[in-house]
């Protein structure tokens, strides 16, 4: 969509992070675009629970999961297969459970902007922590939510709240990131510092003349137009070079008709 | 994953929201992915420009996005066909341009928490806002970035920055809802208030009680094991209820022994 702007150059975000546990993921695909999500935002361990279609033993990688990973395989490559929930989290501290539904459970209910700050206390405080992720049409069974310290669900509109798999772990991946400082990949470009004021009061003065000149400003409006004028110019909060750059602008404007009709002058002379 | 969670008889999230504006996109499918992602978080103007495989004219429904869309048909069959960004964006007074990548250009560079309450300041004041996303693998030319107020980026992991178009929109949905107020689908389950403190203390002088009959605590340790007992169930927080289903409990630890050797002997006496 924005063009790639994976810069292969600059370091993996790794790091302590949430583990990811997809609960019987019917479709290799949407395993693949999960460990893509997760590549996205600095997620890397996958843990995966009695995938429909099976799992290359002892970690490894799958035809349809690799191609919709779009380069994440090395998550794919390390992802550990489960036979139930259960053994899944067995070595985890503290786990999350994800529902679109309510299930009458007892369980603190939180968003990811919600529960990410606390997920990454725990993870600094050097607790494991993983989220289960359900079944793509069914969700997570009750027993298996039973099994988490506290329930993640997504702020949607209720009329139209299906997301699939990969979206969900994409928002919870995205939260951890932006809860743990992640940055975008880039800032304001600041080729040229902000203005000094004397360069934009010279630039009005220059433009004010030049107005004058044309009879731009009709008998006695000349003080409110300057200043309604000037009121629109500070506007822009210019930086050095774009208060020369319009300065250079409004030069040509005048220069450009006197050297034409010079120039138009010498040909007619036959200069 | 998390089960639909649709509720199709709670309000459709509507309502003046930025102008989602795809530029070229290749796939239909991707459009459709696009349409679900507004939906889920209640955006619902949809405008293309120069869809590569063509869009029925006059709006309409076309085969591979409407599969894609998982119902989110009303956005496809409303979205607007035009033959330009600057076309597409003619009547909006703001509009916010996508990339992953630096482009050198003086803008002001978001991320979408950052972006979000402002333009939601600018919709609430009156003002249409846009936001464009470019094709699959090349995202915006430097000329359409150039037609945008600012511009949008994701914080994503610089090694693995590539998201994919629909979870640009997803991403872009996500923070538009979350400002505006959007809010989890369901909350903590209250189906019983917080335990009065003599519901508790009751509990922990039966509990108590009954271990100091079972030879529980050791000579003298009493005082310190039941301060300790009765922090770790303070911590529980527990509801009216849970307090006494947890009395239930030790009751029933107590009693059933005693019940279940009553009928063992009248089983014996051949009653």
């Amino acid at each position: 969509m924005t063009g790639s702007g994976t810069d292969r150059t600059r370091p993996a975000v790794e790091g302590p992070a949430p583990v990811v546990i997809l609960i019987e993921p019917q479709l290799a695909e949407n395993i693949g675009m999960c460990a893509r999500a997760m590549a996205n935002f600095g997620l890397s361990e996958m843990r995966l629970v009695a995938p429909r279609d099976g799992w290359p033993s002892g970690g490894g990688l799958k035809k349809g999961a690799t191609a919709a990973a779009s380069g994440a395989t090395h998550i794919l490559a390390n992802a550990r297969l489960f036979a139930s929930a259960a053994e899944a989290i067995a070595d985890l501290n503290h786990v999350l459970a994800t529902t679109a539904r309510e299930r009458g459970q007892m369980k603190r209910v939180m968003t990811p902007a919600e529960a990410m700050p606390g997920l990454a206390e725990r993870i600094g405080g050097g607790e494991r922590v993983g989220i289960l992720f359900g079944r793509e049409r069914i969700g997570l069974t009750n027993e298996e939510i039973s099994l988490a310290d506290a329930i993640l669900t997504f702020p949607v509109n209720p009329a139209f709240a299906s997301l699939n798999l990969a979206q969900a772990v994409l928002l919870a991946g995205y939260e951890w990131f932006s809860t743990t400082g992640g940055q975008p990949p880039f800032r304001e470009t600041t080729l040229s510092p902000p203005a000094r004021r004397e360069t934009i009061l010279s630039m009005f003065t220059y433009l004010e003349a030049e107005l004058d000149i044309c009879g731009f400003f009709p008998p006695g409006k000349k003080p409110v137009m300057t200043a309604n004028l000037r009121d629109i110019l500070h506007r822009l909060a210019m930086t050095e070079q774009e208060a020369r750059t319009l300065r250079g602008v409004f030069k040509s404007l005048v220069e450009g008709p006197k050297k034409a009709r010079l120039a138009a002058r010498r040909e007619e002379a036959g200069d």
